[in-house]
């Protein structure tokens, strides 16, 4: 083993996470419907990913199924939730409460999934003072004087402070960053930076939508 | 050139479609800083991506940089946007106007990149003849009614309704479908399927964040 692979140890490949939280979604719905025992078969083929696959993602949990019963839903459920951190309910702030970051105040799916945004920063002084679905806007000058401790922060400010807005919330102890704009943020390797841009996804869908219409010419 | 090959002629790679809208956003700040040219190798070094690469990109929307000089900043705008399909409007229906599709009727970024919401279906009596923010939410029924020619979907419902709701938006004509449920949508090779898992971006961040942790202690 390599220096760097060992490094790596521990560390989950991007693709089975995100996979993840698909087999949760899909066992949370065989729990509605009474199914007791689901075998990575059936995942794999309800799915329509490769059931050595599904078999291999599950095992980064620890779990293992029973041979020719599979695995029991319910346990299933709670280990993934644990394991993915959806149980424990992380705080976050958000930073740029403009569109996007409005948005994002409206979804209250994100508590289920085990995060909680207390408060929103902002510099336009008609957002200032205000409060979105019960979470207090403040000035960004506020965040260095609020309580340590918060380490996710959501980036939707405008794409030209993203660097510079991203850099603050570093200093105030931000360990995570979920960033929505467009920009590629550069910082210390300590810092973990979960690209969601929504636009690049719509880019793909259009392409791809192009792409039929040309073949259907 | 293989058959298979030539059947993908014309698609670009996933990838690369994704870093086109970070090239965007960073063209439209070196606009404002009234820079006239960039370099592809400017791009690389801004961006933390190879030079080559940046290139290789560009060269899919069919535009060939000066040498010496680089890309005229203005003109790469307008092809960037334009190959993307954010210069066109495109009318989109919202499935599900729960607590996820309330929040991207607030956000107002997507006209920017050519997609405006025009309807959005619920079951929800509760939610039923309501608007928010000027867009009316309609029973799913309805839909059926609606005017022919609207072909992005948006598909915000719970998990348990998404394959079922999928195949009622491809009856009334959606051809690509952004999916932001943690479903697997099983759909014909004609429609286009978007996932867009926001949760799934936040087991990775979470998983990550905690490695980090593992690796301080």
């Amino acid at each position: 083993m390599t220096t760097d692979s060992k490094k790596k140890e521990g560390l989950v490949p991007e693709p089975s996470l995100r996979r993840m939280p698909c087999y949760l979604a899909y066992l949370k719905l065989a729990k509605r419907q009474n199914k007791q025992y689901v075998s990575s078969t059936h995942i794999a083929r309800d799915m329509g990913v490769d059931p050595t696959q599904v078999t291999k993602d599950l095992s980064y949990t620890s779990i293992v199924g029973k041979t020719r019963v599979g695995y029991e839903v319910n346990v299933l459920i709670d280990v993934l939730e644990d394991f993915l951190g959806f149980c424990s309910l992380d705080e976050a702030y958000l930073f740029g409460a403009g569109s996007l970051g409005n948005a994002l105040l409206h979804d209250h799916g994100l508590d289920q999934y085990g995060l909680k945004i207390t408060a929103a920063f902002e510099v336009d002084p008609k957002l200032i003072g205000r409060e979105i679905e019960g979470v207090p806007i403040l000035h960004i000058d506020e965040f260095k004087k609020m309580k340590q401790g918060v380490k996710v922060g959501i980036l939707t400010v405008p794409a030209e402070f993203a660097q510079e807005v991203a850099q603050t919330m570093v200093e105030g102890g931000i360990k995570g960053i979920w960033n929505f704009t467009p920009i590629r943020i550069r910082l210390n390797d300590d810092v973990v930076i979960q690209d969601t841009s929504l636009y690049a996804h719509l880019a793909v869908m259009f392409n791809r939508m192009k792409n039929l219409n040309l073949n259907e010419v």
